[in-house]
């Protein structure tokens, strides 16, 4: 049945996610969260973060690279600052915790930085900083993650992570912006959805390993991953590693690990800035000034082949509502790799009650 | 004589390019920083942000939209943040004031972030991040600027700034790493520089007034300048420019004034936020952390055409040393512009002092 889409009910999938976590020792409430980042990224069209990440944790969970149960320290605590250490945890546990820490360092002092260490893989960035959203905040988050790129100007060696970045600000009455970016050109996990989805790649996302361009997914993941803007994708990605990697502590460059190497350690770090907003502008003005922003931005003519201009995460917005209504489609592939794990774990039931 | 490249020496230039300055009412100390930023730009190679510009300013301080004195107004300073109006001032003094407060705060409290509003073009945002890295700190800056792109998906409108940003960290015993750059995939200020040089600029740069793409930085000027990366470059400079322009309290998108629009206010407004490295690590331990990140990316095996791996930052404090030595290089047109206005300041006999 390889290649079939199968449509699920968020919520039922959700369940049976949380359930195959919580037969692998994570406690519910963590294993519940791990569920809803997965299922969230589903529900925004980035399904390259989403549930297809299940059977990499378990993976992982099963080599021992990462820990069922999250025990973070804290290394250091003061005024805005906070420095933690993940110790090899689930990576959704300790970014959510890391994220709320910043926000209540914001509501105190106006700004809270959180910077984290030994870390893992936490799904998409935006589920975190919308967090900060909800509670009239701005913010900004980075990690460090697997080598993917050369630094520019370098051939062979993947030295250089994608290490993500996002922003995300309350849209007033409108939903949250929300940039959420790899530093590649595109995101590595677009190009392990590609071959789950036997398909090719578009010419000058990747090199393959002998430095040549290539349509061809799973070459591309034995090669090299061009950096998005040439030589600024690189520099970006360079200076988000020292935040999220040499600042906190954490492994960089070469040695951090991506959540697909099962039997390493992520050794990734994260790195977290909450702005509250009251600290800056009345919050009823900034919520004036963004709508007025948001409306002068949808408000413009149209280029050829464009039938709306979107803001930041909008679109994502919209294939939320849509995909609550209509149901998440996933890949045949990953349908049956949570087969396989429900199966495992004696939760068949609960995973054909999400079919649609 | 248009055209012909004049050498001349950066401290001789420098205190020409202040009299100027101070000639048009600037006090002597603000002179001398605005001086200073110019040429530091043309010693890093960036002549499009140089002494260029040095006429553009003139012009705004004589239409009175620039205030030669700049009288800063602190709207709140509360814990880690702090809310400034410029109020028309020199933006150069007005950006140095509120790095130098957001490095005080963040010694004081370990993160540091001052918002602008109201306040004029500064140059090259590295000028600013790189003195937080002089006091063992990391800086974020960014600024919104004149309209340069439509938002991604709409026609005609230049509505969304370039945005430019900066990370600026301590390189241990090599020089900082420093990003620097604008969300458009070019800098304006790059197509400025080819119309003053007569050349042409590549397609993919731009397109006309009419959506279609050009070679011709005239036509580039008139039209749309397109971002880096495409819809991601897009994003950045949009949620740049909620932080720079919509919490700040000042002017957003299209209300903003490049500072080549001489007799427009700028309504510009920026946005720092500084780390104290030792309130997260040890500093010795993060310079051999960084100075370890350096060596391997220096380390790595050449791709073809290139004879040497650089990092953010690097090939700029290259071009320092270089033209410090041997001279800068300035087209023909740049220095025509600073004799007409030396003549008129009555020093011509400095500037001529300052070629090589």
């Amino acid at each position: 049945m390889s290649g079939e889409t199968v449509i699920v009910k968020a919520a039922p999938l959700e369940a049976c996610v949380a359930r195959i976590f919580v037969e692998h020792g994570v406690p519910q409430a963590d294993a519940r969260l791990v569920a809803n980042v997965l299922v969230q990224a589903d529900l925004w069209g980035h399904q390259s973060h989403g549930v297809l990440r299940t059977s990499w944790y378990v993976e992982r969970l099963r080599h021992g690279v990462m820990s069922p149960v999250t025990a973070i320290d804290v290394i250091s605590d003061r005024r805005c600052v906070a420095v933690i250490d993940g110790r090899e945890g689930v990576g959704q546990v300790i970014a959510e915790r890391a994220m709320r820490m910043a926000i209540a360092k914001a509501k105190e002092f106006g700004v809270g930085t959180v910077a984290v260490r030994n870390s893992n893989h936490f799904g998409t960035l935006m589920y975190y900083t919308r967090l900060a959203t909800q509670e009239g905040c701005i913010a900004f988050m980075t990690s460090n993650g697997g080598k993917a790129m050369a630094p520019w100007g370098g051939a062979k060696n993947k030295i250089v992570g994608t290490n993500p970045w996002s922003i995300a600000a309350p849209g007033g009455a409108r939903p949250p912006l929300m940039l959420d970016m790899a530093n590649t050109g595109v995101a590595r996990g677009k190009i392990y959805l590609a071959r789950q989805r036997h398909e090719k790649i578009p010419f000058g996302w990747a090199l393959d390993a002998e430095g040549a361009p290539t349509d061809d997914p799973a070459a591309a993941i034995a090669g090299i991953i061009l950096p998005m803007a040439g030589h600024k994708g690189y520099a970006i990605a360079t200076l988000m590693d020292v935040l999220a990697g040499v600042l906190p502590g954490s492994a960089f460059l070469s040695a951090v690990n991506g959540p697909y190497h099962y039997d390493k350690r992520s050794g990734c770090g994260h790195f977290i800035t909450v702005y509250n907003i009251e600290d800056f502008i009345d919050p009823a003005a900034f919520d004036r000034r963004i709508e007025a922003f948001i409306e002068e931005i949808k408000s413009q003519p149209l280029a050829q082949g464009f039938s709306e201009i979107f803001l930041p995460g909008e679109m994502e917005a919209r294939a939320h509502q849509r995909q609550m209504e209509e149901g998440i489609a996933l890949p045949g592939d990953t349908w049956d790799e949570l087969l396989k794990l429900a199966r495992e774990t004696g939760t068949t039931e609960q995973l054909d009650a999400a079919r649609k």
